[in-house]
């Protein structure tokens, strides 16, 4: 089938933190879209894998950015031997033929990217391609959701509220510790102490957040962190090129930083 | 026929809240332009959606946005094996075969796309396709309909009086809490108390607007909100991921909103 | 003949009030270009179509807008099966066969629409057509005439000095009183009584002007108003929908056009 | 020849203020570029037409603008059956070809048009077709011209000394009275006596520059005002409708003007 | 194989620093995507030079700028006798094949390229291409690496916190005295002596740096120096030429420059 | 051979003025790239000519501008009958062929052109045409020399620090009188004493540089004069058409630049 490639084969780790997969599974059932919210490298994306696997259904994931055209989404004519043909973008692909259809970092792709999906967000479920001069019914496995970064939003960039109110929210945070450290252990293969000591390193990352960081350390970059170590790397090098570098270039934020890990550092 | 996909099949469920069904009927027979002012999710698509059937005509819908083109609207050529061919686009097919065009939020357009409406809303009832240097005359089952959101004009985007003055204006808000719950019980599934009760949650939220909030709850929400209860997520869950989380990320007004809310909740 | 589908076939009703009958048609033997200056809807349109019927000359109308170009105007190459052929644009069509060309809302247009009518408009009276490498002249009965709202030229947008010397300027304003009385009752076919009517409602508005209001009534909406109120519609209702709603959205304008209105219903 | 229709077949009427034919021979002979500069309508491009039917060389008039790009006046790429084909511009054309190119008012143009200048304007004499691999040396006959306006210039629009430093400038202003009679007499057919008053007229909107006028009245303007009373308009009804109206909307300044001007009527 | 012209035949020189090599080389094994932050010309070019020869790998290199387009990365269709044919961009080649890609100075490029990164430096290791609808699965052999020079990062110009975290860092800066010294030797052919002497030349102009320089003398400057001297040139004069001219154009810095110089010089 | 019509035939006159002909002669036998500094018409391009001529080697000259892009300098492909074919840009027919490419007003273009020429500025000596999926490795013959006047650089335009240390400069300035009057003389046929007298009027209007002027009067303005003079124009008549018209419309510097010429002459 058409859709074979999009479909997730093993199943992704996922470990729960609240009432998200509840959520996700009733709007799913009622077709109602859904916005992850949450800050970077929590899990976001994650999350719609070990939906799309647990429901048995294909992802297509599209990054938007700032230069994505409807086009981009919908689909566009291309020329061939016999004339133009019409080809299907993903967002279409996933309404024609029964997908999930992720839209990660909504905010940042223009306005009329997210017109686009206004009338697959009511009662209509159709998506209209205007240059097609058709209207695609969407499939009835088909489920839109996208996800929304609150950090970054600024008066300029932000959705309309006439888009938000469409969407089911789902909020994301950083785990509670022990879960953290399990997350970290088995996506790093670090040993129990070391992804303990690891999400230490992170909290007190975070605490810096809003004092000269903008973000602190997501598990992602914990989980890194811990490849590196067990990639051979010393503990204190691994930390800084894992954690310390990538987040700030400001001296004194990098003394702090640096001060409040070594602190924790056997 | 060319606009069989548009025609609406079955009643679209519309609760009039006053003189705005005899007004578009006035207009409709006049075929004078028509304007639908009022807040998202208030029920404008709705009830066009509503009309077209009540009139049995096709509609044909488009979304406006800050990329559409004038060309979105019209038409263009697209290269075909014989050379290039004329595809008409949504608003020429409107024109030419005689449907309700319904222009959603066309302050978010461009000015091209508003002055090519011009033509088609004094006594010429025309539409000039310059590319095409042909000059289109309506037929006489063709009107054209738009949406408008008054909160979101700012001195930037807004119609131009020469625009504003050639339609007739028909102005939408939230309906009356016995009409509203009426509403949200048929189109959720809730029973009478769960939709009483999402009215005086939205009420609450509509008492912050101003204060914090852009726009208060929208009746389509508490649908939504409804319809993720009788999917089986408890009161208080469907009412987060509904209503709160999608309107505001600001925790104070998370806050102000949830304390309002948990003192209507049972 | 190419221009047949510009001729205008019945007298389009116009209501004289002053020298612009006198100024055209001496502007028009000496071939001048023309620029109409005035408000919105005050029967800019319905004048230049009056000529044209009275001089038995096709008319070409472009609605001006930010987004046209030269091309738009000029013309341009289309792909064909024996390779790229040229198109004239409306313009050029005006220009070579001989027809009255009136761009409407010219300030609008970028800077390249209006350089383009420069050498047609002093004693050359010819269209270089740079992309085709041809000199087009006018043809005996070219003639120019373009629109102009004195209401909406900012410093950003406003004709250049070199543009605007080249035309012969004819003003226009809201008709007296009995005038704009006789062309309501004539449009709309309301009586002799409401057509006054509306024109004071009208004259109430035009008062606001400057005080919170763009621009007050134009005769378009007296016409439209009048209509509804033919069709049926109570005439408060038709006033509103006609009048008020489509003008403002500010709820103390609005309250205090209704009060000025309500003052001179029946 | 190619350049045929490009030659001016009747002397165009010209009269000599100062050493402008003087001064334009010289750089003919030396093959050195030319500016000319001064107000709205004063008779550059009466000036060059001259020249050029003077010199026997056929004149090529590009009238620049910001929307212009260096391939509206190098050349570009056609699609033709055979593959693309390389058209010449209007400036390749002269470059070619032999003729006077006059770039009327270049500080429109972007500035990639002015660097297309800047090897036909200094000892090199060629024009390099980068999109064509081509190095098109000047043809001998081959002379620049440009138009430039001092009143327009602004910090953001102004030519950069590199393309200044390689003109040789004339500068042009209002004729003597004497003259400028002759003129309008010529030109407009009309009498010694209305001349002179017309001359008069532009007096005194001239000395109203800079006291709310941009730019006082144009030759051009006196010109079109006799040709309207030669045509059978009121001299009254004529200043005001080529003069009074086309310069300005500001009512004072209007009111202003039309005293001004009272008093000279007869 | 495809990749051959991309593969580098001799050993680059490269004098390592610090523990870069070894935390290159954890995280290639890892297949981490890896972030080099630092000065102009400190080297960072030719480290990744060196790995790529050292690991055996291809590198393909893409500077980035403002106006590269995803399709730059990712690939395009096109126009072939049989129609429209895909062709892989460098990113997407050395996806598929295998190889080093090292995108230089990534914070240049818009949002849009930065995006297409992301799916390929998560556990995915995917590179979509929707406008071709494939997905391509990185080869095992992929490995993502992008420069960073934090001296040029502003609020505007700044890689996203979600973008930082994929990445694991290696800081570089200017090599120790001795160190640069052999550097310079070996690359420019200099003595000891003249290799020393440029150094100290550096050291003082880097500590004008924040003094009316941007950056002080890159590694780079001083081996042009020392090869202008080589070639015969006076050393002050190459010392001008190379260090002094290119980097200030202020006559007050350029002075202190010249004079902090001359007191180094024999 | 396909440079040949990019040879310089006869020896261009230049007039050396210290060590810039030694410092481009050993930075082309390093193949150092080389940067010429200096105001408006001191005879930069003539330097490079004179330089291209002594060596023997073709020149290929691209003048810069804010709209040029990448694909101007590297190539594109353009349609012909057998599809799509590459066409080498400017750029890359000096790099593959070997010629010495100069690259006029640098600072003009847009950042993705500075970017193009990295690889070709470093150890690598490549030009990757990332669109052609080629490597173009220089010619031992390619050298690559750009021009920047320092007097237009601003904060928003100005090379950066990256791309400047790449480079060997070379300092430009006017002449010394004696040096300046040889020049002046030999190129536009005037006696010494003229020439002497138009350098001593060159060098008034430079005192006035900064105070009214923003840059005095160039060497090649001087040669201009000279020129008109020899056509037979009057000594004022050319300086005013060849000196204070083209430099400055301010009425003021005008009257001040012209009193220090009157002095001046005989």
């Amino acid at each position: 089938m058409i859709l074979d490639s999009y479909r997730i084969a093993t199943e992704p780790y996922y470990q729960p933190q609240g009432q998200e997969i509840a959520t996700f599974l009733a709007a799913y059932h009622e077709r109602l879209p859904i916005m992850l919210k949450g800050p970077t490298g929590c899990g976001k994306t994650r999350f719609i894998e070990h939906m799309a696997w647990r429901l048995g259904k294909p992802l297509i994931t599209v990054a938007a950015h700032e230069d994505m055209t409807a086009a981009d989404l919908a689909g566009r004519y291309l020329l061939e031997p016999s004339g133009t043909v019409w080809h299907d973008g993903p967002l279409t692909l996933a309404v024609r033929h029964g997908a999930i259809c992720y839209l990660d970092e909504i905010v940042e792709a223009r306005q009329d990217t997210t017109v686009v999906i206004h009338p697959l967000t009511d009662a209509r479920r159709i998506l209209p391609l205007d240059k097609h001069n058709e209207i695609v019914p969407a499939h009835s496995d088909f489920q839109l959701t996208i996800s929304y970064n609150p950090g970054y939003q600024s008066a300029v960039k932000d959705l309309k509220e006439s888009t938000k109110q469409r969407f089911i929210a789902i909020d994301f945070g950083y785990p509670p510790p022990a879960t953290e450290s399990a997350i970290v252990a088995r996506e790093s293969g670090a040993d129990a102490d070391l992804a303990r000591l690891l999400v230490t390193i992170a909290e007190r990352s975070r605490n810096l957040q809003g004092h000269g960081l903008d973000e602190g350390a997501s598990t992602r970059m914990l989980i890194h962190t811990g490849r590196m170590v067990r990639a051979g790397l010393p503990l204190p090098v691994a930390v800084q090129s894992g954690i310390v570098l990538p987040i700030t270039d400001n001296p004194d934020i990098r003394a702090a930083l640096s001060d409040a890990i070594e602190a924790c550092l056997p």
